[in-house]
């Protein structure tokens, strides 16, 4: 494992396969790199490793102070020692997906001949696009790089979710619990459509340059922003929003060109989903959230088994646990539900659970103790079953 | 009544006071000019009168080819001869809103000195903020200008209904039935976070030159059309964009630069938002979309009569027919049914249907036969309590 810098200019633990892959789309990447973290001891017999699945902003700084912004790892409410998924029991896994831009191969990433060769340019637009499966295959290749033959738990919230169905479908054997997590089996129109509206944002932003804009130095942060807001707006509940802002009004920026300010004050919720929007730039590239997005919005595990979403799991002996929020309407309770009655048809292990909440989609960022009892107990249940560990 | 050209080159019907209005914010508008169109005849008694105020991006086509788009006006579902609203027995009124872009006095009019003179540039974002208030006044200025005494009837849909509500509220003398739909007293956090997105693509383009495009001869036409596909998701629910989209692909054109369809296709649903977005920058100009939105984020009724909205109906003889419908997300039923508690409180004579469509918040301009027969019946019936006709 060595170090490299992305455009982003942060170094990142990673392993290149120099083998590359060859994507869902026909495309064959020469090299693969992979960037991710890891947590915790992998014990002797390497059964206790769990990979985590980031969604579609997050990466591999899980549980420890994030490189870029100087806040903590996006989920050490969960991860960490003590936490529900403990890293003094467990070994944690995460990696950057591929198509990301945290130090995994994606549009940051040099662009290669067709030849194989590197040029000295990034991919940008013309970093193919990936899947969701592409995604986990990505992954595999680090499991297998550590030696792990089978993974104790696979989990993830949103596209993680994702993640972890497609490895129960695509690697049965080698995944004893997943835990797909306020998630889908498929990409809604009505998601495809919020999505759709962020891309159209970044390639209204004269920044953007054709995806080219690292020629010139600047990055389509507005574009970008606005994309970010309108998605940040579905990951609350109204009744979030209401709650922490209402029609509360400040005083609007005084140096503001912008016109509405003009009326001299805004609305706290306006100030809010400003400042999401232009932290967000300065993390996130705007060529990676465009792959990404458009493999959540491919996603649609049903389709690869004819439809039947109970043939991805045919003969499973994988343990699941399903886990929805009440107030989650991006990827509401009755998308886990029909993934818990494929799940059943297919006969297999799965518990479900609803956990009421007005945080909306977010919740399972956020502090749930109802939701963190549930996971830490499904994996001490497993761990038994699996001869893992005496509790 | 003469004919005047809006920067939008379309000569519509009008009315200009040359007294002027005093708006909420203080600011003296010297001069209010109010575009409208009628349909049917008023009677003798001028008893017969209906107002019908449209939603933000609506105009005063309702019942009739649009002078822009070609297309039918926007409620001939509702509005015309032998229609819920019948044209053969009661006189239509819809007036342009103020601050709208079809010819009442807006962002589009010219500017105004300090001194009344008028410049020869238009206001744009020197527009002053206008309220849901300022919109129902210049409509009382019309009515009274027509010669009504009492209006038989205020109705519309979101911000329609807004002012249907507000008219009540400031007029309950000259409001003999009122009809509130799809909208709500006051707009919400989540509404207003929706607004601010919309409003930033518009920031966020270039061509909006901080609200002074008419200088270039150019419009802000991507942030516009990025705003209005935001918006327009807010308008459909779920079921409908499943239903008549799904996850269905087609091909994408083949001339676009833009990077996501190099995958070679994309989702109807992508293809119908970005056509809803290029089509509404035809007929819609920027400076009026802030300002209506703005006045949309600042209504909040029960907030003007110390945050009891049954204040604002107190010993209200107005008859109420609030209306909702079950998918609409955007001004759910508990908003509605929050109007209706408050006008049993204020002990007013109401009644609320809300109607099971997935047709979302788009359902009150849509083919809704149980809505229209609901409000045939509560206007045939009002009509019989005002003496207005024998049925």
């Amino acid at each position: 494992m060595d170090q490299s810098v992305t455009r982003m200019h942060v170094p990142h633990s990673h392993v290149t396969f120099d083998d590359g892959i060859v994507l869902e789309c026909g495309t064959t990447l020469q090299r693969l790199t992979v960037a991710y973290r890891t947590y915790g001891t992998l014990n002797a017999d390497r059964s206790n490793a769990i990979l985590v699945c980031h969604a579609l902003t997050g990466d591999q700084y899980v549980a420890e102070r994030h490189p870029v912004t100087g806040k903590p790892g996006w989920w050490e409410a969960v991860v960490g020692p003590g936490r529900p998924i403990d890293t003094d029991r467990f070994f944690v896994i995460c990696q950057n997906v591929l198509g990301g831009c945290m130090g995994s191969t994606g549009p940051l990433s040099y662009r290669e001949n067709p030849d194989g060769t590197q040029t000295d340019e990034p991919w940008g637009t013309d970093f193919p696009p990936v899947t969701i499966r592409d995604m986990v295959r990505a992954q595999k290749r680090l499991v297998d790089h550590l030696g792990i033959k089978r993974l104790f738990a696979v989990l993830g919230g949103s596209m993680g979710g994702m993640q972890a169905l497609q490895w129960a479908a695509l690697y049965p054997d080698q995944v004893f619990a997943a835990l797909p997590i306020a998630t889908a089996s498929y990409h809604s129109a009505q998601n495809i459509a919020f999505h759709e509206v962020g891309r159209q944002a970044i390639f209204a932003d004269p920044d953007w340059r054709n995806g080219r804009y690292w020629e010139s130095g600047l990055i389509p942060a507005r574009g970008l922003a606005v994309a970010r807001m309108c998605a940040h707006i579905t990951y609350l509940s109204e009744e979030a929003l209401t709650r922490k802002f209402g029609r509360r009004l400040q005083n609007a920026p005084k140096d503001s060109t912008e016109a509405i300010n003009l009326f001299g004050d805004m609305f706290e919720v306006e100030s809010y989903l400003r400042h999401q929007g232009s932290a967000f730039v300065q993390r996130f590239d705007a060529n990676s959230y465009l792959t990404i997005t458009r493999a959540m919005d491919y996603f649609d595990l049903a389709a690869d088994f004819g439809g039947d979403l109970a043939m991805a799991f045919k003969g499973a002996r994988t343990r699941f646990l399903l886990a929805s929020f009440t107030s989650d309407w991006l990827f509401p309770t009755s998308q886990s539900r029909a993934i818990a009655r494929a799940l059943n048809r297919a006969g297999a292990n799965v518990s479900f659970v609803e956990f009421p909440t007005d945080k909306g989609h977010d919740a399972f960022l956020l502090d749930e103790p109802d939701f963190h009892r549930a996971l830490a107990g499904f994996l001490r249940g497993c761990a038994i079953h699996a001869g893992l560990q005496r509790l």
